[in-house]
C-alpha cells in the first residue's frame, strides 16, 4: 500500500513552534518512526508552505498513491484550490490536524478541504497521523 | 484499560436507518466485535435517545472510566448540556461520527461537544470508533 | 389504515396555556372526538415533555403505523435529533401546529423537522390535526 | 361560502414543469374536479404572473369572498405587496404550496405572506388546496 | 410647476384599510383638496399595484414633471427597479410614507428607492404628501 | 405654539463643514430666519456637543413645547439614551437630516431615534427644519 | 410561601466541577442551609438533566408554587420548551446562574428562558439563590 | 435557430438613461443590427417594465424558441419568479448585462436567475448580446 | 461599608415615565428609603445623563468605595468607555435595571457593561437596586 | 493583437477532472484549436497552481499584451492579490468560468477577481475562452 | 508646528489601570517627556471622559492645530460623532492607541474613526504618541 | 540590530500601480534611502508575490532578524499561514501599510496578520516604513 503524507504551511517547524499547542516534538522524527512502525506501507513525505505546490503534490501523488494524509495547516481554512485538487485524485484523503481546531480561535472551526475528504482527525497530537493510515488501511482493505 | 462508549439519538438504529448514509451494519454487532478485539480494555456501553439521559451516564463512566468515546448525533451539534457533562468529568473523551458531517447540511458542521474533546474522528463509518479507542489507548500510554 | 399522534413538550396543557394562542379546548377531548369522527383509522396517542421519548416513540410506531401526526411543540424549531428519527422510519409524518407559528417570534418561524416531514400545516387550532388526518387519508390512497 | 383560490406566476405550468418537484397533473382539471367536490362552495378561480394583478384580484375578492386560497408560487417569498393587500382585505386568506418548500433552496423557507395569512398548508401536492378549503370551511362554521 | 404623484400597491384602499396604521381618511379626497390647495401647480395622480406600471410612469412622468412624489407602499422595501427608474429620469424624486415606518417590522425599515430620492419624509399621514410638495417647490425656487 | 429646535453634535460647524454634504449656508442664520417666518410659534434653539446634554434638553423642553424638532447628528445613529428621553416626555419629535442619510456610508442609513419620534423628514438641506414645522404644526392642528 | 427551586444539568455536580467558574461548595448542602435561613417558606427542590423533566417539574409546580427559581444550566441558552413550560405556569418564575454568563462564551450571553421570567440574577455564585428568594418574596409582598 | 432577446425594467431607456453607466447607443438600433448581423438567425424582442410579462414571455418563448437571451435589469437581482419561469421552459438561457455587476453596488452582486441560466455574460456593454448569441449558438451546434 | 450608586440617563425621571415598563415610584424616595434600611451601609447617589461624567464618578467612586451600583440606563448596551471604567477600579460593580430587559427589544438583550461587572440583576424594578446591596453585602462579607 | 491566456489551480486537469462539470475535453487541446481559429491574435499560455505565480504573470503579461483572459479557478473566490494585479496593469481583462458558478456551491458564487476586470463569462464550458477572445476583440476595435 | 494630543476616556488612569494592557507609566509624565524631546513642536494637551467634550475640543483645535494625535479610548469603536468632527476641521489627525486592539475582543477591532485620519498606529504603548508626531512632522515637511 | 523587511504581493510595482492610493515613488528607491539614514540597522530585504514564500522567509528572517517590518500587501487580509509564520518566530513584527486600509473596501479593513504582531502601521505612505524601524528600535532599547 502507498501513502503520501503532504503537510502545509509551518508544519516544517513543528517542535520548535507554539509548543503549548503543538507540542515539542519534531515532525520529521515522529514520521521517521511511522515507517518504521508500518514497513509494508511505501511513504512517500512532503511539505511545503506554497499553497500551489501542495497542489502540485496532491496532482502528482494523487493518481498514484493509494491514500493521502494531509494536514494542510492554516491552508485547511481557506484553500478552495487544495480541495479542488483533492476532488479531482482518485485517491482517498483523510485531513488531520496536530490540535483540536474546535477549540481554537473562530477561524479554525471551519475546514474548507474536510468537504473533499474521507474524514477528519484532529486533536491527537502526533497521533493524528498514525491513526490516518490506520483509516485508510481499513478502507484499503474493506 | 477502561473505556465507556456512548451513543446518542437514532444510532440504536444504524444499520436500518438511512444506509446510503451510515451503510448496512448494526451498531451493536460491530461493537461486540469491538470488544473481542481488545481484549484488554473493559467496555462499557450506553445508547440513549434521550439527551439528559446522556448527560447522566457521562457523570457516571467520566468518574470511573480512562475515556470516553462519545457519537452524541443530533446532539452534537446543539447540545451545550453534554459539553458541560464533558468539561465537568475528568475522563478524556473523543467526538466520533460516522459520516463525514462536514461534506453534509450546514447545521451539521458546528459541533457543540467537540471544544470539551480531546480531539475529533469523523467520516470513518463503524471504523472511527476503533480509531477512537486507538487514540484514547495512545493518550493513556503516553 | 393506523395513524399516529405525537404531541410534544407542554401541549398536555393546551386549554389551560395562553389561551389567546392556543385556544380554550383540551387537546385530548379533541383527539377522542376526531377518533370517533374517523372510525375507520386505527389511532395511537402519545404526549411528552422530553424530547428523547418523542424520538424513541417515532421509532417505534413509525415502522407500525401508516402515517404520523406530528406537533413537536418547541422542539420542531431546534431538535434535529426528531428530524433524524423522522428521516430514519418508513412512515410519512405531518408536521402540524395549532398557531400561525410565521406571525410569532422569529425563532418559531424556523423548523427543524419540516424538512424531514412530508407537508406543514399550521394555524388553524385543533383542526390542524384534522387537516394532517385527511392528508396523510389522500397519500394512502394515492 | 364563497372561496377565491387565487395562484400565482408559472402555476399555469403546472403538470408541464418541473414533474419531479411539482407533479403531473394539471392544475386547471384538478380545479374543476375540487369545484365538483364542493358544490355548495362558489368559486372563483385566478391566476396571473404579475404580482401587481394578484394584488389587484386580493382587493376584489377580499371584499367579496368568504376565504381566499393563495399559492402565490415564487411572489410567496419575497412579496410585500401581496402581504400588504391580504391584511388590507376582510376575507381570511389560507397559503397553500404544491411542494414542501421547507425541504428546498433556503430562499423558499422564508414566507413573507404567511403572517398575513390564518395558516399554511404546504407539500400535499393538488391536494394541499382541498385541505385548505376544508380549513376555511372549519373557520366559516366555527 | 408640475408635479406628479405617483402610488404604489394597496394604496388605493387608504382608509379602508388597517386604519390604526394608515387612518381612515381616502386618499382620492385628500389629494383633490391637495390640488386645490396649491392652484399654481400642475398635477397628475396615478395609482398602480402593478411595479412595472409604476416603473412605466416613472419613465413618463420623469421627463415631463418638474417633480415626482413617490409612495411605492410595500415595492419601497425592495424594489430595485424602481429605484433604477428614478435614476434614469431628470425630474427630482422625494418619498413619502403615510405611516413611520422605522416604528414597524424590521423589513420596512429599509428602503430601496431611498437613494435614487431627494430626500424622505414619512411618518405623517397624509400630510407627508403636502410636506412633499413644500419640499419640491423650495427646490424648484432655489 | 412653541416648538424646540435641538441640533446635535458638528451642526454647529454647519456652513463650514463638508459644503458637499452640508451647503454653505450658516444654520444660525437660517433658524433666525426661520423665527422671523413663523412669528406665531415660541422657538427655542439648543445646540450642543454632548449627548447627555441633548438628554437634558429633551427632559426639560419636552414638558415645555408642543413639539421638538431633533437634528441629532451623528448621535442619531447610536444614541438609544436619546431615543429612551424623546419616549419619556409628552411633545411629539420630528427628526430631521440635512443630508439624505439613505445616499451614505450604512452606518448612517439606521436610525436609532426614529422609532421614538413621529416621523422623519431628510435629505432637503436646512428646508428640511421648515417642513418640520410645518408637520408640527398640522399634528398641532388636528 | 412556596418556593420551587428547580436545577438543570450538571448542576449536581457543583462542587465538585470545573471550580474555577462554579465555586467548590456543594449545591445541596447549601440549599439546606438556605431553606434553614429561611423557615417561613416551604421549599421543593429538583434536579435533572433532562430538559424534558424539568418541563414536567415546572408544569407541576407552577402551579402549586408561589414562586420558581430556576437555574437550567446549559439549557437556559436555548430550550424554547422551558421558556414556554414558564409562559404556561401562573407561578412567576427567576433566572438564577452561579457564573457571570455575559463573560464566557458567546454562546451563553443570550437566554430562551429570560423572556419568559420576571428577572434574571447571574454572577454571585451561590448568593445568586438567595437574591431570588428575596426578590421572590418581595413580588409576593407587593 | 430561433433566439428571442428578452429584456427587463428601464432597458427601454438605454442611451437615455446614465450613460455613464450603461453607455450612449440605444439598445433598440443595436438590436436591429444585431439582427442584420446574424441573418440565419429568426429572432424575437421583448422588453417589458413589468416582471410578470416578462413571466409570461418567457413561458411563450420558452417553448417556441432554441434559445434565450435575458437581461433582467434590476430583477435579476430579486426575482425568484423569473428564475422559475426560466426553469419550466426548454429553451436554454443566457443571463447578459450591459455593465459589469460585480463593480456596483452590493445588491447587483447577487443574480437570482443565473441558477436558472446555463451562463452569464456581463460587463461588455451591448456587446454581451452578441456574445450571448455567439454562445447560444455554439451550443446549439454541439 | 461603603456603596456608590451611579444611575444613567432619564433614570430621574422614573416614575414619570413609561410607566407601563418603569412603574410610578419616584427613583429618589427609593433610594433614601433604602438607605434608611441600611443604616450600616455608607451611601453616595449619583445620576447623569452624560456618559462622560459616569465615567467620571467611577474614576472617583471605584477608588473609594467598597461597591458599585449601577444602572446605566441606555448607555449599558452600547458604552464600551463605562465598561473600561468599571475595569479599571479595584471596587466590584453590580449591574441592575428596573425591567427585565431580555423581553424588549433586541439591541436591549446585549449589555457592553456586564462582562466588566461581578453580576446582573435584571426585573426587580426598584428591588432591583436592593438585591445588588444584598449582594455586594455578602461578597464584602465573604 | 496580443492576447494572454491565464489559467488558475487545478485547470491543467481539465478533461481528467470531475468530467460532469467540466467536461471531458483538455483544455491545452482545446486553446491549440483556439490558436488556429484566430491566426492574427498573437497567444501566449500560461498555467500554474501557485497563487503567486499568477500574480507575477500578470504583472509581466499586464504591460505587455491587449488583453487578459483569466480563469482563476479556485482562487477567483478569494485572492484579493490577483484582484490587486489586475487592477495594476493597464491591460483589460475578462474572467471566465467553464461551469456556471452560480448553481454550484455558495462560496463559488463570489468573485474576489470580477471587480477587477471588464466582464465575467461564466458557463459555457470551453466556448467560455473564444466568448472571451470575441469579447476583448470588440474592446480592442472600438 | 503646533500639534493637540487629545485623549478619551480612561486614559487619564493609564499607569493605575489593567497594567497587563496598558502598562504602569503614567500618560501624563510620558506626554511631559516628549514635549521636551521635540522643543520645536508647540503641543497641546487635552483629556476628557465626555464624548461631546472631545468633538468640541477637536473644533476648537482643528482649526488652529497643524496636527491632531487623538487616541479616543473606547469612542473609537463607536463614535460617529469624533469622526464627524474630525471630518469638519482642517487639520490632518492621526489615530493612536496603546495596545493592539487587533488581538483583543472584536469590537475593539472596528474603528469609527480612522476612516477620518490620516494614519493608524497601535500596539507600541506610550511609543505609539511619540510615532504619530513623527508621521503628522512628516506630512507637515511633505 | 538587525531588521527584515518583508513586502508581499504587487508592492514590487508601487510607484507603477494605481498612483492615487501608493503615491508614485519606487518602494526600492525608497528603501535604499532608508537603509542609508538608518546606518547601525543591517536590514534584509524581501519582495514576493507567493504567499507561502512569504513563509518560508519569515521562518528564515525571524530567527535570525530583531524585528520584523512586513507589509503582507493583499494578503493581510486573508493568510492565516503568514499569520501562524510570524507566531512561530521569536521576532517581533510591525504590520504596514501604505495606505489607510480603513477608508477602502470593507474587506481590506480586517487583518488577518494583526493579532500576531506587536503593533500596525497604516495610512503614512512610505513613511509608514521609517515609523515601523523607529517602533522596533524603541522596542529593541526598551
Amino acid at each position: 500500500m502507498k501513502i503520501s503524507i503532504i503537510n502545509g504551511p509551518n508544519l516544517n517547524l513543528t517542535g520548535k513552534r507554539e509548543p503549548d499547542i503543538y507540542g515539542t516534538k519534531s515532525l520529521d522524527n515522529y514520521l521517521q518512526l511511522l515507517a518504521t512502525a508500518y514497513p509494508d506501507v511505501e511513504f512517500t513525505f512532503f511539505q511545503s508552505n506554497i499553497e500551489g505546490s501542495i497542489v502540485d503534490e496532491i496532482q502528482r501523488a494523487g493518481f498514484d498513491a493509494d491514500g493521502i494524509v494531509i494536514n494542510a495547516g492554516a491552508y485547511s481554512h481557506y484553500s478552495l484550490a487544495i480541495a479542488d485538487a483533492l476532488r479531482a485524485v482518485p485517491a482517498p484523503a483523510v485531513e488531520v490536524h496536530l490540535s483540536n481546531v474546535y477549540c481554537r480561535e473562530p477561524e479554525r472551526h471551519h475546514s474548507a478541504i474536510a468537504p473533499a475528504c474521507k474524514g477528519v482527525i484532529a486533536g491527537f497530537g502526533l497521533d493524528s497521523y498514525r491513526l490516518a493510515i490506520e483509516a485508510l488501511d481499513s478502507m484499503h482493505n474493506a
